[in-house]
């Protein structure tokens, strides 16, 4: 592997997997619309760019084998904030990697796209979509655009369905937890398969309360090591009784399956920076 | 029924819908970016409108029971004009009945969301989404709002999947033919049913060789009557052998699945304006 | 076929079903708890007996070929006596029929016994149970009764979910309907069927907008000829809209989705007793 | 079309395809082991040949677009003769096919390749294999041979699962029944349909008593009239009650289900040449 | 968690649970029809009570968080013994839960509620009811009753279908096997997990041979450890050749798969009282 | 065990089965075309035979428990070396098996009889056959005969489709890897569970990249160790970017998917002698 870019590169879940990535390639180009993202890793180039300049977008991807793309809004937003970052963000990446031959693209995707299904139903990959804010609505777009590059142009793509990368401060992340060495170990997967096709797999920890069901997501070899049950005796203590006829408790999504369409998810959730979760 | 309004209305299918619409209502409002769309039917009202401008979209929905979306560029095209009409459009057109409390929203889904799925699967309305075309995609997501919307703010949706509704003049429309008259039935019943929550159906005639299987739709009470086998001696002896291989035959999209993206799908099917299909 | 009986005689259902079972058979032999029925037709003998009679059941089934078994309360009532009437004295009825060699139980199901899934999802007789009401819980309870007879004494039965087989007076009866001559053929081919093992079928007439699909039982040779569609103008006419998140719309139990465990679902439907629906 | 070839032609079926397949082409050849089969149509050329003999089937399809291949014994038999006439016999037309650039097989496929599932399962043509006997065994093989000539030369097939293409006489042929017209029309669509790929179908007339479900054929355009109901009344009132423990009354092989490999399943019947049912 | 109730808890399995229930509550309440169980646990009361008496139920109910629900008969019975303690007394139970605002139930299930499926399916947990006695009958009917419960009164449930919880003295026990440290753990599960709704759940620990799948439970977190492998070399040294016709061989419910109807399963076994298994 | 069976024990993967076979039974007869197999082991006894010679295998099978069937050609090869071997081979060992009451045949089955269906489908054992050769064709009619004499005669199998037993020395290896260990570990449950009746398999080590679905075998007990994963270091970092349109690199049969019908796959595979796979 030559080149890799990473999109997303200043936000939480960029920002972890900078290092990693760097040993995966001769070069790792990060890119964020961030001014700087500190100090770079050896083998490592920032460039500054908007996701919403195609132009850039290509210029970036000259050359790349891969692209790693996280950069987006993380949480719900007004619509036109998700239109712009969201949406026509992920096509200039997807169209970006067309133009410029890259292999695939290693998408940050979200439980958000399914977070209306219920969360007692333990779906499996081949779920409908059914998405619980703009946000995950993003989400279902990009999904149905890698499909679209796949089957028409021949561009591979993982769609990671990440859950709660974040730390376990709640019952429901006890199910939903997505550690950052499971993340990284999963993003590793999505890019040394040799052929991947188009890909969906749950981005869950091997959490003993596990939500949805991986299986057909086999041949990517993901087997990830963290379970968040190492928590629940603390979190399960602090926990009062739930209202079980609640969408944020009984859905996937949780709290995003109630907040306002537009509203942060994540400040519905209550809770501070380092520990939100998408 | 109170007020109708009909996007599109200038369209080649909006233009059939006008008549039959006034039937269903005290009051329709047929609007169109055209200027003008000729004589109004008794109970109709024209409203030029732009779908890409959400006030004006209020204002006319203003009042409505119900609103049957059919404006949207019918054809493949660039990524920014689908983007523009066919999916920014499509926002505006479901904000805009939450907000002024639409019931309902009738949508002109499409085959080519599923486009690039094999015909002699002849698969179910629970297929996953996959799109043949930025066209295509756009139904995606359209759809996929129309989930949201229905999950999270109560509007309900019929999405109808037109397949080719237009002259049977190929091989292909024996069994992808959605006649006027079973259009204008599937969007009486798409209307007049008292609850549909988020319902999905075919939008095909009642052809021998039909492509999708319409069970999970049955709630729906759509029984088209037309059937293209009437076309069929003339056209298959018209027909030379077909090349097997070739997605543009085999995938339920025709055309549209091998044509390139951006580029006009009905200009590739090689057929002058009266016979278009989508 | 040399002896039929009917449980159940008196009932609403039973009265229609006396004549034509009569046809089928040398000696009907109706039964139910009222002192009496009134005229018997030609063939006809009546036996006045309880459900809850085990002996008087093998009495009444000596020497029967098969079991018409509608005996039951038909409505929702209170727990005690959904037990004693529609568990108990299904139980009597099976067990009787077992000791006296009786080959098949032609029962009156009901969609009730599925009633809390919603009306959208067209489910077919695979469904798992999901009963509304004590009276459905009793449909369940006779279903798997049925299935262990069928397993593990040679019992056969036909399981039919009758849905609304009374006047077509609301919105959903459109899709609900049974008409009574519909019923009548049901449990013709219910009877006439040379094998049948243990058989479910939806007990719906061929109505536009039906709710549920029978392709599992199309063994049985049940082809449905009327359809509600016939009452639609004038029904829609009257109907308000409906509040599509109230269980008693979205759900195929109707009324009985909502109506308090032990209280009458009929009652509910606020209609005179010769338009009622079970 | 210009040319077809059918085998099996001096068969029972294969007689009653010939005058109808010579209004599909230009020129239809015959072919089967027998000396002779009479007079011929117009257009018809009849060519004696072995289908053990795979240089002859090369000269026969020799420029044919099509071979409708009938030619099989047409009962359960010994292994080695079914192992000549069924697996190496089909193996050299599919092979001859191949060869000569014929573009697809017509195949008399049989319900004996799923005669083992339970009729009351009411099975879709996704179920697995479940021969019955070893001329079941063939056709499985068939089946599975076209598959391969499909995924790995391109070579189409459609595989008519024919049940009982015979006169009724009893009451499993009530749901099993194939008339003459239905079966002429399933090849008039086997043949006339652009493209197929690898299609396998029920073979069933529109019974009433329907055993299988073609949902996943429909864009065959095959739509059967006749109806063996009308043959029900006469042929129940002469059928006993049947030992519904007994696979040849459960399964869909019938009496196949329970002949000893090797010995004629229509003898087991005790039927007539005339009536006789594969 | 305050108050837990535990009912059957002189039987075999709830006396295994007292103790570690008791950890699990400030208070448990055990109930049994017994009049009394020996020395009680920190934290433990014992109530006599009938399962037949909803007025005693609701009296031990009040104020309890959740009850666990293990009073039943054990074993295959006669009919009027079943009905009275294992659909009546459940009745109570479920009902006395409701009236007094208790949050769930968690009650031991069954194997033998689908006891009627072939082992070599291996059935999931969306498989049909399929019970092989009265006993599994009444599982059937308690499973349907919580489903009613949660729909309609919002009251949770987990139905624990368990399997072969006893010494492991059989082949059919090395995959049906549930250990006591396991049961344990699935019992401190279906109380910890936050939400529930209505979930079924197998009751097996982590046997090599194991015969159903439990992935849509895999929300509440239950992760078996043992193993019946351990005694696999032994037992099958001295399983001499099964009948693989006889259904108490095939069938996931073993010996009650053949038993007579109302007759001890467990005797069926031939096995002495402290091998037993339900 | 007192006699035990293997067929094509002079073969790579059966010479690796004679050893592990002698401990689970009083006496092993190996049995292949060659004219020795050099020592054996205590308890083996060697006879030569061909398969093709019915009454052969009918001497060798006298007395037999089971019969562990690997003789076959191990490659694709022309129609008529598999027809001879695989086919003809095949029915003879059933058919002997019935003949003389050997009670089960644990047979060596092949990816290859559904090595045309996608990778990243992550088909289950349910699966309909797609072969990717005359090799796969003939396991897949293997499969289907195995269903026949257990249906029908009684005899009991195990298809264990085998994937590469072989050195892993390539990327499709880390998916697809049976190491010899897990080979004969499958072997042992094959044989040493007491039922089976008929029981597909997937023979696959317990890759991280596995790419098919064992669920449906849990009753079998087979819980491989191996993980190809060790290997995937070194071979991914030889392995160049795969063409993601080559069937070779996207079906489960990899080279077999693409090679020529009749010609070597494993010579496709440009592979020495030991390192061959299936």
């Amino acid at each position: 592997m030559k080149k890799l870019v990473l999109t997303g590169a200043a936000g939480r879940l960029g920002s972890y997997l900078r290092e990693p990535l760097t040993k995966m390639c001769d070069e790792l180009v990060s890119t964020d619309r961030a001014e700087a993202i500190g100090k770079t890793y050896p083998g490592e180039t920032y460039v500054q760019a908007d996701l919403t300049d195609l132009a850039a977008m290509e210029t970036i991807l000259e050359g790349a084998d891969m692209v790693v793309h996280f950069g987006a809004i993380g949480d719900e937003a007004p619509w036109d904030d998700i239109l712009q970052s969201n949406i026509i963000g992920a096509y200039n990446v997807w169209e970006a990697a067309y133009r410029k031959g890259v292999r695939r693209v290693v998408y940050a995707s979200s439980v958000h796209a399914v977070g209306m299904h219920v969360k007692t139903d333990v779906i499996d990959l081949d779920a409908p979509h059914k998405p619980d804010t703009y946000y995950g609505l993003a989400k279902c777009f990009c999904e149905d655009l890698a499909s679209l590059y796949w089957d028409k142009r021949g561009v591979e793509a993982v769609c990671m369905r990440i859950f709660s990368a974040a730390q376990v401060n709640n019952a429901r992340a006890l199910g939903t937890w997505l550690s950052y060495d499971d993340l990284i170990h999963l993003v590793e997967r999505s890019i040394d398969t040799p052929v991947v096709g188009f890909t969906k797999v749950w981005g869950l920890s091997n959490n003993d309360r596990i939500v949805a069901d991986n299986s057909k997501a086999a041949h990517l070899g993901y087997r990830p090591k963290d379970n968040a049950e190492v928590f629940a005796k603390e979190i399960l203590a602090d926990t009062p009784p739930l209202d079980n006829k609640d969408p944020a408790n009984m859905c996937l999504g949780g709290p995003f399956a109630t907040v306002e369409l537009g509203n942060s998810g994540v400040a519905a959730l209550g809770v501070v920076d380092d520990r939100k979760e998408i």
